[in-house]
């Protein structure tokens, strides 16, 4: 029995089933998750157009004409299949499994009610109900009926005056596709001294600038004291600390999630309400007795991004199986029983331009991990590829682990760099050691021959 | 002593000095080599902008007009500096290295004479005199002054009728180039079956289409049996076996490569002119006692990549320093005294659209070699970063050896592949085992999430 059935979910019920498992999975809203329409999939439709507008105004011999927002936004509709999730439920029942619709709630041990049936599960029930919006308490915020996530992907009509509170993830993507489809003034009030603070120090430095540059008004250190919006609909009002004031047509609010764990009967199996639920590596929930329930993605705390949900929930699916056949449970560092990726650093890629990538530990991550680190860096200009595609500014840096000589992490910014990061998932994952990337030739004149300059500025 | 002021020659030198040797560089055209002026990159900063024109035509929300041909090759005037190697040249000096101009000739052992002087290397003298253009044996082709590489990505006026002889990497890359920028009539005449015939079959079917759709005329198993050209700069026209003609303004011959190894004096240390001088791992020549001459880059036959070439002359570069000094020469499989990755399957990005990125083996030369192998395939629409992207059609493949459980070669068919590739040389050069790179999780949604239905297809 699956609650939740976004990506995490779903795969949990796709391996289960493979293994001979039956599976049903609940969900109230649609079959798909945040990650599908509101998330993920709608900011990369809006943000893709952005990003190519931008890299044929780079390269001599194109011209690029204004971005036609509407369309833009039809594509976006297209991506989310206009908000049907009949495409996914087809999916569910494809695996098989039973797609059970309504709110579930668990009522004690294996047994989860849907309205008035009680379903109980024979071997486990899995929670992937992710996380929501938080939106911090700030006199007058709730009031203002802020957008959030949802809203911003799911624009129809794209406000000529933005603000958005926050400098994170969303905060950049969203504030950048919305300020290039229309909302020529846009505002980002950050409350911390830099934006992707996760992120190695230059990548909120290269963000902040491109930002700045394309005329977003980036104010850091923001102290948002009061929101007011006096008629439903109308402008907007942001009080600062300092006394100024922002007015804006709409308020996005992305200052950060908050785990969809209430109201979903945690306290009948003896766990607190809205917080995250611990798991061990298989993804079992710390202090449930007896194994039967597992957490997957967002709801679980471990790292908010979908892919490593998915990664979270396949292990969690083979674990079910593996248990339900009393098959011995490998305990290697490799083992497929073992989400150990979750503890190296996730990958993650933010899509603005420039990109974001990284993968692994930030220099600072690490040096609290108490590595011995050395840190190597490589401006992404001075790489052929990136002058032959007319690349923008960019940067790449890997945080090498001097004790064992395998790398800890790697950050690479710049235009689309997204698909630059896998080899670095792989070489820190994997811990490739150094000699053997030495001889990972990268292809001329590929964008990725940085990896051979990181690998000379280490002194290889 | 270093013959060739190309990438590799550079490569050799920019080691040794800083391995504590002294290094002179012999070129006797522009240093940078071929690669920097008549291959790799002007070729690249013509295939940009026509890639990105498709690119922006696959997304809505954009209106690209048609490709400004003047400024497209005015960028490629830059990227090649404008034929000058004063940039370089002061490179080479910054080494320092001393850069002699003229043709060399080895003069005996470890001489090396130029023009009226004579050169004696202390250590070793390297040959990096790369390849030409083969212009194979058809009557009247010579003599028809064909196009090669070098006036092909030289190209100052687009012939409107083009006919390309070949179905390789230089013949696609330019026909579908020049075809784009106003040759409007391009004909490909391949002697073989298919087009890149050292890639997966399903690349060169891919690109063939690709051509096909765009208006090119690619014909296969076409026999040139002669060619004519009565009027110098006049049109040219080819027959060809069945009786058939092409008429065509430019002839462009694209049918491989040929060593520079005739008149640089090989007889005067036992060695035959005009062919690949063969070596050893450590880039020594083989048949040359004592040890004193080594080849890299194309020169020796191995792999005709400016990459390759690099990597090699790293390794020669150290290998000569460590002999130097006495050092022990480490032959452990991951030395950085070993050219080892060259055995495996060398990197290749082939720049068309769409772009073709394969590492390893292919399926076909991992049997050959008398592996047992499974393959596993899969389309690249199918993922979420692909339609995000916009992207064409597309398909990855993996070569995994069913023995040792490690990837062979990697192949990627599609819109922009060439960053998904390093991952790909990576885990085939490293030999990542499969249960590591299951672990190695692509950030979603990155067209690198193609890794995780690979490793899904073969049963992870």
């Amino acid at each position: 029995m699956v609650i939740g059935a976004g990506p995490a979910g779903e795969n949990v019920v796709d391996r289960a089933v493979r293994g001979g498992l039956s599976a049903a999975i609940v969900e109230s809203e649609l079959a798909g998750g945040e990650c599908s329409y509101w998330a993920c999939i709608p900011s990369k439709a809006l943000l893709r157009p952005v990003e190519l507008h931008a890299a044929a105004e780079r390269v001599p011999g194109l011209s690029v004409g204004r971005i036609d927002a509407a369309a833009v936004l039809a594509r976006r509709d297209e991506a989310v299949s206009n908000y049907d999730d009949g495409g996914q439920a087809k999916w569910i029942a494809s695996v098989p499994a039973t797609l059970v619709r309504g709110k579930a709630r668990l009522d004690g041990p294996k047994r989860v009610a849907v309205g008035d049936r009680v379903l109980v599960a024979r071997h486990a029930v899995v929670l992937g109900t992710g996380t929501g919006a938080l939106i911090p308490d700030v006199p007058g915020l709730a009031e203002a009926k802020p957008w959030t996530n949802r809203e911003a992907t799911g624009v129809k009509s794209v406000p000529r005056r933005l603000v958005v509170l926050g400098g994170g993830v969303v905060a950049c993507e969203m504030g950048q596709a919305l300020h290039a489809l229309g909302a020529t003034e846009t505002t980002l009030l950050v409350r911390g001294g830099s934006l992707l603070p996760r992120n190695e120090p230059f990548a909120g430095e290269a963000v902040e600038k491109a930002l700045r540059e394309s005329g977003i008004d980036v104010r850091l250190r923001a102290d948002v004291t009061r929101v007011e919006r006096p008629v439903e609909g109308g402008p907007v009002t942001v009080h600062l600390g300092d006394g100024s004031t922002v007015e804006a047509d709409e308020i996005l609010v992305a200052t950060g999630r908050t785990p969809n764990t209430t109201g979903i009967g945690l306290p009948s199996v003896g766990l607190p309400e809205g917080k995250y639920v611990e798991v061990d590596d298989s993804l079992r929930a710390k202090d449930v007795p007896e194994g039967w329930l597992y957490v997957v993605g967002d709801a679980n705390g471990r790292n908010l991004l979908t892919h490593m949900g998915k990664y979270q929930a396949r292990v969690c699916g083979d674990v079910i199986v593996a248990r339900a056949r009393g098959d011995k449970e490998d305990d290697g560092p490799w083992s497929s029983l073992r989400a150990g990726a979750d503890g190296r650093g996730a990958p993650q890629v933010v899509f603005t331009d420039p990109q974001v990538a990284a993968a692994g530990l930030t220099a600072a991550q690490a040096r609290e991990r108490g590595h011995t680190i050395r840190v190597v860096e490589y401006e992404l200009p001075s790489v052929s590829g990136a002058y032959l595609r007319a690349d923008g500014p960019g940067k790449a840096s890997a945080v090498v682990d001097e004790d064992r000589r395998v790398l800890l992490g790697v950050t690479f910014v710049g235009s689309e760099v997204a698909e630059l990061l896998h080899a670095g998932t792989v070489a820190v994952t994997a811990e490739v050691p150094l000699e053997r990337l030495w001889h990972a030739v990268p292809s001329y004149p590929t964008v990725s021959e940085v990896w051979l300059r990181l690998l000379e500025a280490y002194g290889l």
